[in-house]
């Protein structure tokens, strides 16, 4: 069995948790192939396409860098579990410490095996660029450092939905209802709802409130107004771009979610509750 | 074919509005049932079963009219347009003004029929009697006249969500998702995603927020803590009834949707824009 | 120098901390006077105005504990001081623990004596009776057992403000902003604000945001519309009452403050944060 | 008596509107002076210091005209009445086709002079440069364009009151809290409330809530954590300066309040439920 891995260079204790990973997964017999700039770090050779040929990906890092993880392979369809340094993660299957677990039970093939339903992106930039990505958080429009407004024509299916005027608009899959969709007022969505969550951000208007749909469904938002000033488009914190000021933005649900492998006996009311210190903080 | 229709009979216009809805319908060949309080006020004979053989049924009011309707129907399976006196609804398919052409547009079959998920809701009264609910609204489990908070353990699928210490909770379909969880804090929700949406009423701690799950699963709440009074429940504002102390109250999708009719052109977004003066307000 | 204490009789370690209470402060040479309640469950004689004639009043429980004395003594000039059995409080002194510091520092003159404004809140009864009470967290009026919404008319300083069309609505001072009010969305307010925050529960309308205004404004509510339930009315999460129907609600500024006694070195900020977990759960 | 006059460039009708305001006022004896950009458009000689020797100054436009003339005047104290073009303002005294009154009601000495407090703030810009402002509406600390959260650590008279982590910070004025603060869930606050708004913008945490407290507190931001790229910094809405790492922002009261121009008749809550349709967009 292959094993990809992808590390974050930036975290202090990488190299000993890769380590871990290694020796769990190759006495049990795996190839572990590692990610370049990671290997650069570790000091261990690596290659660019570290997935490829991969049954399994492991991410170590916390939650950006399980993203970053994602947005690398640009939707391969390798199952991938994330390795967890420092706080706890709703998208990591475990912390450091539980890496032999998790290899003793991925040899076993007693993993769980999440969906998650990712979204698709097509834009074009400013200057004419075409653009799709994969987000499996989010897709937000947002001003630029300027003191105006966003102004957005939102349709869903074809018909008009609403004209935001709003610092921004977050477009979130159910995984990013606890990332910045949260912060911005949204609700909690459950892994297994198959809807998209539209919430405006800090929307010039006191009904402004998020918007549940089916994912079913196809968003396009297009500047409106008179806007001199380009309009930012970001893709799960990533990849900042100017929208072009005649662009439509399409997102819809990508073809395939991504596989995410979860430790049995984990849920996420559980993660909920201890990331989000749900029951606590009484009044 | 054979009309049933309920009206309000605390609406002031009810007589004149079932006049134009009965010779709109007559003239185009259908017998007209009336209920029979409704009756009484027109001053025309009525029955209780008005529904009963009827190929559609109206509600003549608003939506707590329609909600009525629906409430004495029990899960009848007739489709239900409303008719609409006075503020424009969200579940009534038109004005008052406009039946004639509901007339017309029904009679030729032109007009659309939209499925909307109910909730089951099946619980126990204080005192031991078994009660089983169809909501189209919202199920809301609340505190009676008292300064005490509801403690509320929920789960979801089997699985501990969280003990809800608050005013009270709601669990809403898309459609309630614009009557009492909003004004609760919770989103709006398009009417074909398929989730139901557990809405906190004044939470007590700062990280209570609206949770949307797939309308698959299946809720269960139960009083916890030691509250010495019991907890009120109701469903779509009405049937006020008090929980068993050890009663779980179970909530899941009910086996048939309700089919609304609607007029083709109208849109879920273009009454939301209107009735909650969605881009109006601006700062 | 003389000590009045009121026990909350229905704490289960109050006996305890009775007793290092009177340790603390007889070794200093205070007479101390126990609630009549107090002492029958502490076994020792107690009075009912056990705080005439009082230096200071020490409550031992929580903050429910702190506002059942506060009620006790109707606006009585004698400072108090909380001390927690359980839980951390916004209002109360110290820990049971620190009892001995408490009443070294009292009697040292080393305390800090913090001015809580309260609310003068003037009602009549159904039935007739006229009430007049002190509020240190907040005034409430809200719908009974019913489905049914208050409608209240506002008025500050004779001019109208609002009709709110809500489940209720909460005036509160900046003590009381981190309680009830919270829970039904109001801004938090530092203790030295001169305010009260009119925050509306479950508002019917998207745009229904508290408001906050000086505390030298005069508050007026009064039942509107043709709701046929009385509204019920509750200061401090006790004392339900039904308002007559015509009843002018009237909400001022007590003429005096309560007086809390803290130990140097506490702020309410620290509380805020650790009370709160303001600072924790990140997403 | 001296008029100063400054107009919004950019609005179609000014000159119009220029053109009805000084008949107006030159009929009744006062003197005109136009601003230097204003006059260029309205084809009339103007001055850059429109406000000097001016008895009152009136602002043509709307609540961001109104904003710029005040940035103008850089404190001047010289009452500032609005005249609005468009949509009804916060910050405007009238209407435009209201001009002819507003003479006549200033001429006569019966118009009303409201005191709306201002904040001053000094901070230390990126490069060194030290700045002074004055803010009638709010200061803001944000991120710029980078996916990045802001972490600033926030004083209250020289205590720790939390560190923030969110998209920004917002220090608004009681007249600020119907702009942006609203936007971002702060609460409303009437004119005379003698306070300062805390309200961050999409907090990374679900406890983060506006925060109240008095306008005699001194408030210090600073950035904390290891952000690399600067921090964003605009007084109402303008002046986007990038704050120097090591800068600590100190916000206050500004010594003088703005007088602002009314006609007698209106009111504050009059506005704000017209402006915010706040009785309306019932459930």
């Amino acid at each position: 069995m292959n094993l990809g891995v992808f590390v974050n260079p930036r975290k202090p204790d990488v190299a000993d948790a890769f380590g871990r990973v290694c020796a769990a997964f190759e006495k049990r017999g795996w190839t572990v192939t590692l990610d370049e700039e990671g290997g650069a770090v570790v000091g261990r050779p690596g290659v660019k396409r570290f997935w490829e040929g991969a049954d399994l990906v492991i991410s170590i890092g916390g939650d950006g860098t399980f993203l970053e993880t994602l947005h690398r392979m640009g939707g391969a369809p390798v199952p991938v579990a994330g390795v967890n340094i420092g706080h706890l993660g709703f998208l990591t299957a475990c912390q450091d410490e539980d890496v032999d677990q998790l290899a003793e039970v991925v040899t076993g093939g007693l993993h769980l095996q999440v969906e998650r339903s990712m979204l698709r992106v097509r834009m074009r930039e400013e200057g004419g660029k075409e653009h799709e990505f994969l987000a499996l958080n989010e897709v937000v429009l947002m001003r630029g450092e300027t003191g105006r407004l966003v102004s957005l024509e939102a349709k869903v299916d074809g018909e008009i939905l609403n004209e935001y005027r709003a610092d921004g608009l977050i477009v979130a899959t159910p995984t990013g209802s606890t990332a910045y969709s949260l912060a911005a007022g949204g609700p909690l969505v459950g892994p297994r709802a198959e809807v998209m969550v539209m919430t405006p951000i800090c929307p010039h208007t006191l009904s402004g409130r998020a918007l549940v749909i089916g994912d079913d469904s196809v968003v396009e938002l297009s500047p409106s107004g008179d806007s001199p000033e380009p309009i930012l488009f970001t893709v799960d914190g990533r990849d900042i771009l100017r929208v072009a000021p005649d662009s439509v933005v399409v997102v819809d649900k990508a073809p395939n979610p991504l596989r995410v492998v979860r430790l049995p006996g984990h849920s996420f009311y559980e993660t909920l509750r201890k990331k989000l210190l749900w029951s606590g903080g009484g009044l």
